[in-house]
Protein backbone atom coordinates (compact mmCIF):
# COMPACT_ATOMS: atom_id res chain seq x y z
CA UNK A 1 0.00 0.00 0.00
CA UNK A 2 2.14 2.47 -1.21
CA UNK A 3 -0.46 5.21 -1.40
CA UNK A 4 -0.62 6.06 2.69
CA UNK A 5 2.05 4.37 5.29
CA UNK A 6 -0.74 6.18 8.15
CA UNK A 7 -3.56 3.64 6.35
CA UNK A 8 -1.97 0.84 6.40
CA UNK A 9 -1.05 1.06 9.50
CA UNK A 10 -4.15 1.98 10.70
CA UNK A 11 -5.33 -1.50 9.32
CA UNK A 12 -2.70 -3.16 11.64
CA UNK A 13 -3.67 -1.86 14.42
CA UNK A 14 -7.68 -2.74 14.12
CA UNK A 15 -6.14 -6.30 13.97
CA UNK A 16 -5.95 -6.50 17.79
CA UNK A 17 -9.45 -6.12 17.83
CA UNK A 18 -10.27 -10.40 18.28
CA UNK A 19 -12.25 -11.30 15.25
CA UNK A 20 -10.73 -9.11 13.21
CA UNK A 21 -8.85 -9.92 9.77
CA UNK A 22 -7.33 -8.47 7.67
CA UNK A 23 -10.30 -7.69 4.99
CA UNK A 24 -12.47 -6.59 8.14
CA UNK A 25 -9.63 -4.34 9.51
CA UNK A 26 -9.35 -3.00 5.52
CA UNK A 27 -13.41 -2.45 5.46
CA UNK A 28 -13.57 -1.18 9.02
CA UNK A 29 -10.43 1.86 8.39
CA UNK A 30 -12.29 2.76 4.73
CA UNK A 31 -15.82 2.93 6.72
CA UNK A 32 -13.97 5.69 9.23
CA UNK A 33 -12.23 7.54 6.96
CA UNK A 34 -15.16 7.76 4.37
CA UNK A 35 -18.00 7.91 6.58
CA UNK A 36 -17.34 8.49 10.11
CA UNK A 37 -14.30 10.76 11.12
CA UNK A 38 -15.84 11.68 13.74
CA UNK A 39 -16.64 8.23 15.06
CA UNK A 40 -13.34 6.99 14.94
CA UNK A 41 -11.65 10.01 16.32
CA UNK A 42 -13.84 9.62 19.57
CA UNK A 43 -13.40 6.00 19.74
CA UNK A 44 -9.26 6.83 19.44
CA UNK A 45 -10.41 8.83 23.00
CA UNK A 46 -12.31 6.65 24.73
CA UNK A 47 -9.40 3.64 23.65
CA UNK A 48 -7.27 5.65 25.19
CA UNK A 49 -9.31 6.69 28.25
CA UNK A 50 -10.23 3.11 29.25
CA UNK A 51 -6.79 1.33 28.26
CA UNK A 52 -5.22 4.15 30.83
CA UNK A 53 -7.41 5.03 33.33
CA UNK A 54 -9.59 1.65 33.97
CA UNK A 55 -7.85 -0.03 36.65
CA UNK A 56 -9.15 -3.12 39.26
CA UNK A 57 -11.20 -1.91 42.03
CA UNK A 58 -9.40 -2.41 45.46
CA UNK A 59 -12.59 -4.28 47.10
CA UNK A 60 -14.05 -6.50 44.20
CA UNK A 61 -11.11 -6.45 41.72
CA UNK A 62 -13.92 -5.55 38.34
CA UNK A 63 -12.67 -2.89 36.51
CA UNK A 64 -13.15 0.59 37.16
CA UNK A 65 -11.53 3.42 36.72
CA UNK A 66 -12.30 4.56 40.51
CA UNK A 67 -10.76 3.04 43.76
CA UNK A 68 -13.78 1.66 44.65
CA UNK A 69 -16.15 0.50 41.27
CA UNK A 70 -20.18 1.74 41.46
CA UNK A 71 -21.30 -1.05 43.08
CA UNK A 72 -18.58 -1.45 45.73
CA UNK A 73 -19.59 2.47 46.51
CA UNK A 74 -23.21 1.59 46.65
CA UNK A 75 -24.06 0.71 50.55
CA UNK A 76 -27.40 -0.93 49.59
CA UNK A 77 -25.56 -3.29 47.57
CA UNK A 78 -24.11 -4.57 50.92
CA UNK A 79 -27.27 -4.57 52.46
CA UNK A 80 -28.47 -7.62 50.69
CA UNK A 81 -25.74 -9.67 52.13
CA UNK A 82 -25.04 -11.64 49.49
CA UNK A 83 -21.97 -11.97 47.64
CA UNK A 84 -21.25 -13.36 43.95
CA UNK A 85 -17.94 -14.64 43.23
CA UNK A 86 -16.92 -14.95 39.25
CA UNK A 87 -14.30 -15.34 37.13
CA UNK A 88 -14.49 -12.38 35.20
CA UNK A 89 -15.73 -8.57 35.03
CA UNK A 90 -17.31 -9.94 32.02
CA UNK A 91 -19.57 -12.30 33.98
CA UNK A 92 -20.30 -9.08 36.17
CA UNK A 93 -21.83 -7.08 33.46
CA UNK A 94 -23.57 -10.31 32.05
CA UNK A 95 -25.08 -10.64 35.69
CA UNK A 96 -25.96 -7.17 36.37
CA UNK A 97 -27.57 -7.14 32.90
CA UNK A 98 -30.06 -9.72 34.09
CA UNK A 99 -31.20 -6.99 37.29
CA UNK A 100 -31.73 -9.61 39.38
CA UNK A 101 -28.90 -10.02 41.79
CA UNK A 102 -28.39 -7.03 44.48
CA UNK A 103 -25.54 -7.82 46.48
CA UNK A 104 -21.72 -7.47 46.02
CA UNK A 105 -19.22 -9.51 43.48
CA UNK A 106 -15.63 -10.65 43.89
CA UNK A 107 -14.05 -11.18 40.72
CA UNK A 108 -11.43 -13.86 40.50
CA UNK A 109 -9.72 -12.33 37.55
CA UNK A 110 -9.43 -16.36 36.74
CA UNK A 111 -9.66 -19.67 38.18
CA UNK A 112 -7.48 -21.94 39.76
CA UNK A 113 -5.17 -23.76 37.22
CA UNK A 114 -1.99 -25.45 39.37
CA UNK A 115 -0.30 -26.39 35.53
CA UNK A 116 -0.50 -22.82 34.74
CA UNK A 117 0.60 -21.90 37.76
CA UNK A 118 -2.48 -20.05 39.19
CA UNK A 119 -2.69 -20.74 42.69
CA UNK A 120 -4.75 -19.22 45.54
CA UNK A 121 -2.49 -16.32 45.50
CA UNK A 122 -2.36 -14.98 42.16
CA UNK A 123 -6.47 -14.99 42.44
CA UNK A 124 -5.53 -13.01 45.60
CA UNK A 125 -7.63 -15.41 47.55
CA UNK A 126 -6.14 -13.99 50.82
CA UNK A 127 -7.65 -10.80 49.56
CA UNK A 128 -11.44 -12.88 49.47
CA UNK A 129 -10.70 -13.87 53.14
CA UNK A 130 -10.80 -10.56 54.23
CA UNK A 131 -13.57 -9.64 52.88
CA UNK A 132 -15.24 -12.94 53.92
CA UNK A 133 -14.27 -11.92 57.97
CA UNK A 134 -14.86 -8.26 57.31
CA UNK A 135 -18.84 -8.27 56.43
CA UNK A 136 -21.83 -9.90 58.09
CA UNK A 137 -22.19 -12.23 54.71
CA UNK A 138 -25.88 -14.18 54.77
CA UNK A 139 -24.92 -16.32 51.53
CA UNK A 140 -21.93 -16.94 49.02
CA UNK A 141 -23.03 -17.33 45.53
CA UNK A 142 -20.86 -19.34 43.37
CA UNK A 143 -21.42 -18.60 39.65
CA UNK A 144 -17.19 -19.70 38.05
CA UNK A 145 -17.85 -21.55 34.93
CA UNK A 146 -18.74 -24.99 34.66
CA UNK A 147 -15.53 -26.09 33.60
CA UNK A 148 -13.13 -28.01 35.53
CA UNK A 149 -11.02 -25.63 36.58
CA UNK A 150 -14.20 -23.57 38.03
CA UNK A 151 -15.44 -26.21 39.31
CA UNK A 152 -12.12 -26.99 41.36
CA UNK A 153 -12.33 -23.25 42.04
CA UNK A 154 -15.64 -23.25 43.34
CA UNK A 155 -14.87 -26.24 45.76
CA UNK A 156 -11.94 -24.31 46.85
CA UNK A 157 -13.68 -20.51 47.70
CA UNK A 158 -16.85 -22.72 49.18
CA UNK A 159 -14.39 -24.11 51.89
CA UNK A 160 -13.59 -20.53 52.76
CA UNK A 161 -16.63 -19.44 53.04
CA UNK A 162 -17.75 -22.63 55.22
CA UNK A 163 -14.28 -21.91 57.90
CA UNK A 164 -16.21 -18.23 58.11
CA UNK A 165 -19.46 -20.09 58.68
CA UNK A 166 -21.52 -18.46 55.89
CA UNK A 167 -24.06 -20.57 53.76
CA UNK A 168 -22.66 -21.32 50.42
CA UNK A 169 -24.54 -21.92 46.89
CA UNK A 170 -23.97 -22.37 43.41
CA UNK A 171 -25.72 -21.29 40.45
CA UNK A 172 -27.16 -23.96 38.64
CA UNK A 173 -26.03 -25.52 35.36
CA UNK A 174 -28.08 -27.18 32.83
CA UNK A 175 -30.31 -26.72 29.48
CA UNK A 176 -29.65 -22.68 28.15
CA UNK A 177 -34.05 -21.63 28.36
CA UNK A 178 -34.95 -22.12 24.83
CA UNK A 179 -31.96 -24.67 23.68
CA UNK A 180 -33.20 -27.79 22.57
CA UNK A 181 -32.11 -31.16 24.81
CA UNK A 182 -30.66 -33.07 21.84
CA UNK A 183 -28.25 -30.03 20.88
CA UNK A 184 -27.13 -29.93 24.12
CA UNK A 185 -23.76 -31.34 25.17
CA UNK A 186 -23.61 -34.39 27.50
CA UNK A 187 -21.65 -32.71 30.34
CA UNK A 188 -24.26 -30.06 30.25
CA UNK A 189 -27.04 -32.63 30.41
CA UNK A 190 -25.70 -34.26 33.32
CA UNK A 191 -25.22 -31.28 35.43
CA UNK A 192 -29.21 -30.24 34.48
CA UNK A 193 -29.94 -34.02 35.41
CA UNK A 194 -28.00 -33.75 39.00
CA UNK A 195 -29.11 -30.49 39.84
CA UNK A 196 -32.54 -31.24 38.94
CA UNK A 197 -35.57 -29.65 41.39
CA UNK A 198 -38.80 -30.95 42.53
CA UNK A 199 -41.48 -29.56 41.00
CA UNK A 200 -44.19 -28.22 43.71
CA UNK B 1 -23.36 -0.94 33.94
CA UNK B 2 -22.66 1.15 37.05
CA UNK B 3 -19.06 -0.09 38.12
CA UNK B 4 -17.48 1.62 34.98
CA UNK B 5 -18.72 4.30 32.98
CA UNK B 6 -15.54 4.61 30.89
CA UNK B 7 -16.19 0.29 29.92
CA UNK B 8 -19.69 1.62 29.00
CA UNK B 9 -18.41 4.64 26.69
CA UNK B 10 -15.53 2.16 25.35
CA UNK B 11 -18.29 -0.87 24.29
CA UNK B 12 -20.81 2.26 22.94
CA UNK B 13 -17.61 3.92 20.62
CA UNK B 14 -16.26 0.37 19.41
CA UNK B 15 -19.84 0.42 18.11
CA UNK B 16 -18.95 2.64 15.48
CA UNK B 17 -17.05 0.16 13.89
CA UNK B 18 -19.05 -1.53 10.76
CA UNK B 19 -20.25 -5.06 11.61
CA UNK B 20 -19.53 -4.20 15.16
CA UNK B 21 -22.55 -5.04 17.70
CA UNK B 22 -22.83 -5.24 21.04
CA UNK B 23 -21.79 -8.31 21.90
CA UNK B 24 -18.90 -8.04 19.62
CA UNK B 25 -18.29 -4.47 20.98
CA UNK B 26 -17.97 -5.87 24.84
CA UNK B 27 -16.13 -9.13 23.66
CA UNK B 28 -13.47 -6.15 21.90
CA UNK B 29 -13.56 -3.94 25.24
CA UNK B 30 -12.98 -7.03 27.20
CA UNK B 31 -10.06 -8.43 25.14
CA UNK B 32 -7.94 -5.67 25.12
CA UNK B 33 -8.80 -4.50 29.02
CA UNK B 34 -7.80 -8.02 30.07
CA UNK B 35 -5.13 -8.94 27.61
CA UNK B 36 -4.21 -6.37 25.13
CA UNK B 37 -3.51 -2.85 26.76
CA UNK B 38 -0.74 -2.37 24.53
CA UNK B 39 -2.58 -3.13 21.47
CA UNK B 40 -5.47 -0.87 22.59
CA UNK B 41 -3.38 2.29 23.36
CA UNK B 42 -1.59 1.57 19.68
CA UNK B 43 -4.93 1.31 17.94
CA UNK B 44 -6.06 4.36 19.90
CA UNK B 45 -2.94 6.29 18.27
CA UNK B 46 -3.28 4.86 14.97
CA UNK B 47 -6.83 6.01 14.91
CA UNK B 48 -6.22 9.43 15.90
CA UNK B 49 -3.38 9.79 13.14
CA UNK B 50 -5.31 8.67 11.08
CA UNK B 51 -8.40 10.28 11.16
CA UNK B 52 -6.72 13.72 11.91
CA UNK B 53 -3.94 12.73 9.04
CA UNK B 54 -5.33 11.06 5.57
CA UNK B 55 -6.69 13.78 3.73
CA UNK B 56 -7.14 13.58 -0.61
CA UNK B 57 -4.46 13.32 -2.63
CA UNK B 58 -4.24 16.28 -4.49
CA UNK B 59 -3.49 14.62 -7.88
CA UNK B 60 -5.45 11.81 -7.75
CA UNK B 61 -7.52 12.42 -4.75
CA UNK B 62 -7.06 8.84 -2.82
CA UNK B 63 -6.03 8.67 0.59
CA UNK B 64 -2.94 10.21 1.92
CA UNK B 65 -1.32 12.06 4.77
CA UNK B 66 1.16 13.68 1.84
CA UNK B 67 0.21 16.39 -0.13
CA UNK B 68 0.53 13.46 -3.15
CA UNK B 69 0.08 9.98 -2.43
CA UNK B 70 2.88 7.83 -3.01
CA UNK B 71 1.94 6.78 -6.02
CA UNK B 72 1.39 10.06 -7.77
CA UNK B 73 5.19 11.39 -6.23
CA UNK B 74 6.37 7.97 -7.90
CA UNK B 75 7.34 9.36 -11.79
CA UNK B 76 7.72 5.78 -13.04
CA UNK B 77 3.75 5.76 -12.34
CA UNK B 78 3.50 8.29 -15.04
CA UNK B 79 5.67 6.92 -17.32
CA UNK B 80 2.88 3.59 -18.46
CA UNK B 81 1.15 6.51 -20.03
CA UNK B 82 -2.17 4.39 -17.89
CA UNK B 83 -5.08 6.21 -16.25
CA UNK B 84 -6.95 3.96 -14.47
CA UNK B 85 -10.41 5.77 -13.10
CA UNK B 86 -12.32 4.19 -10.38
CA UNK B 87 -14.64 5.51 -7.39
CA UNK B 88 -12.74 4.56 -4.29
CA UNK B 89 -9.95 4.51 -2.62
CA UNK B 90 -10.13 0.80 -1.49
CA UNK B 91 -10.78 0.22 -5.43
CA UNK B 92 -6.88 1.77 -5.80
CA UNK B 93 -5.94 -0.89 -2.60
CA UNK B 94 -7.38 -3.61 -4.68
CA UNK B 95 -5.93 -3.29 -7.81
CA UNK B 96 -2.22 -2.25 -6.08
CA UNK B 97 -2.72 -5.24 -4.39
CA UNK B 98 -2.76 -7.44 -7.78
CA UNK B 99 0.53 -6.05 -8.67
CA UNK B 100 -0.57 -5.68 -12.20
CA UNK B 101 -1.19 -1.99 -13.12
CA UNK B 102 1.94 0.13 -12.86
CA UNK B 103 -0.30 3.26 -14.32
CA UNK B 104 -1.76 6.25 -12.18
CA UNK B 105 -5.28 6.21 -10.77
CA UNK B 106 -8.54 9.00 -10.88
CA UNK B 107 -10.77 8.23 -7.91
CA UNK B 108 -14.15 9.42 -8.25
CA UNK B 109 -15.02 9.02 -4.49
CA UNK B 110 -18.34 7.78 -5.76
CA UNK B 111 -20.36 7.85 -8.86
CA UNK B 112 -22.78 9.97 -10.56
CA UNK B 113 -25.62 9.98 -9.37
CA UNK B 114 -28.24 12.56 -10.00
CA UNK B 115 -30.97 12.00 -8.03
CA UNK B 116 -28.99 12.22 -4.91
CA UNK B 117 -27.30 15.43 -6.31
CA UNK B 118 -23.98 14.07 -6.95
CA UNK B 119 -22.78 15.24 -10.64
CA UNK B 120 -19.84 15.97 -12.27
CA UNK B 121 -18.79 18.71 -9.96
CA UNK B 122 -19.03 16.54 -7.07
CA UNK B 123 -17.21 13.76 -8.27
CA UNK B 124 -13.86 16.91 -9.43
CA UNK B 125 -14.40 15.53 -12.59
CA UNK B 126 -13.00 18.73 -14.00
CA UNK B 127 -10.28 18.17 -12.04
CA UNK B 128 -10.20 14.90 -14.18
CA UNK B 129 -10.42 16.80 -17.43
CA UNK B 130 -7.31 18.87 -16.55
CA UNK B 131 -4.99 15.59 -15.57
CA UNK B 132 -6.19 14.34 -19.04
CA UNK B 133 -5.11 17.44 -20.64
CA UNK B 134 -1.99 17.69 -18.88
CA UNK B 135 0.03 14.60 -19.67
CA UNK B 136 0.43 12.54 -23.07
CA UNK B 137 -2.00 9.47 -21.77
CA UNK B 138 -1.96 6.35 -24.41
CA UNK B 139 -4.92 4.91 -22.51
CA UNK B 140 -7.53 5.83 -19.69
CA UNK B 141 -8.77 2.24 -18.27
CA UNK B 142 -12.51 2.73 -16.76
CA UNK B 143 -12.81 0.56 -13.51
CA UNK B 144 -15.93 1.99 -11.86
CA UNK B 145 -18.27 -0.98 -10.15
CA UNK B 146 -20.86 -2.09 -12.79
CA UNK B 147 -23.85 -1.43 -11.35
CA UNK B 148 -26.25 1.36 -13.21
CA UNK B 149 -24.54 4.16 -11.69
CA UNK B 150 -20.74 3.04 -12.41
CA UNK B 151 -21.74 2.12 -15.87
CA UNK B 152 -23.13 5.67 -16.58
CA UNK B 153 -20.39 7.20 -14.74
CA UNK B 154 -17.74 5.21 -17.09
CA UNK B 155 -19.90 6.48 -19.96
CA UNK B 156 -19.56 9.76 -19.06
CA UNK B 157 -15.74 9.90 -18.25
CA UNK B 158 -15.15 8.02 -21.34
CA UNK B 159 -16.92 10.53 -23.78
CA UNK B 160 -14.58 13.30 -21.73
CA UNK B 161 -11.47 10.72 -22.77
CA UNK B 162 -12.50 10.67 -26.59
CA UNK B 163 -12.33 14.97 -26.22
CA UNK B 164 -9.08 14.57 -25.34
CA UNK B 165 -8.38 11.61 -28.35
CA UNK B 166 -7.40 9.07 -25.68
CA UNK B 167 -8.16 5.09 -26.05
CA UNK B 168 -10.43 4.21 -23.75
CA UNK B 169 -11.37 0.61 -22.17
CA UNK B 170 -13.55 -0.65 -19.32
CA UNK B 171 -11.98 -3.86 -17.21
CA UNK B 172 -14.38 -6.85 -17.79
CA UNK B 173 -16.48 -7.91 -16.15
CA UNK B 174 -18.09 -11.99 -16.03
CA UNK B 175 -18.01 -15.18 -13.57
CA UNK B 176 -15.63 -14.96 -10.65
CA UNK B 177 -12.64 -16.96 -11.40
CA UNK B 178 -13.01 -20.02 -9.12
CA UNK B 179 -16.73 -18.71 -8.96
CA UNK B 180 -19.38 -21.39 -9.77
CA UNK B 181 -21.60 -20.39 -12.99
CA UNK B 182 -25.06 -21.93 -11.68
CA UNK B 183 -24.80 -19.47 -8.69
CA UNK B 184 -23.36 -16.22 -10.54
CA UNK B 185 -26.54 -13.76 -10.76
CA UNK B 186 -28.26 -13.09 -14.05
CA UNK B 187 -26.74 -9.74 -14.58
CA UNK B 188 -23.20 -11.09 -14.31
CA UNK B 189 -23.67 -13.68 -16.59
CA UNK B 190 -25.31 -11.41 -18.91
CA UNK B 191 -21.55 -9.12 -18.71
CA UNK B 192 -19.81 -12.50 -19.30
CA UNK B 193 -21.60 -13.15 -22.34
CA UNK B 194 -21.34 -9.58 -23.72
CA UNK B 195 -17.95 -9.31 -23.25
CA UNK B 196 -16.85 -13.11 -24.19
CA UNK B 197 -13.75 -12.79 -26.27
CA UNK B 198 -12.05 -15.27 -29.34
CA UNK B 199 -9.94 -18.34 -28.09
CA UNK B 200 -6.80 -18.09 -29.91
ZN1 LIG C 1 -15.89 -3.24 43.33
ZN1 LIG D 1 -2.37 10.43 -5.82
Amino acid sequence: MEFSPLLRELIQALRCLPGVGGKSATRMAFHLLERDREGGLKLAGQLKAAMEGIQHCQDCRTFTEEEKCGICANPRRLEAGQLCVVETPGDVMAIEQTGLFAGRYFVLMGHLSPLDGIGPAELDLDKLDVLLGREPWGELILATNPTVEGDATAHYVAQMARRHHIKVSRIAHGVPVGGELEFVDGTTLSHSFSGRQPLV
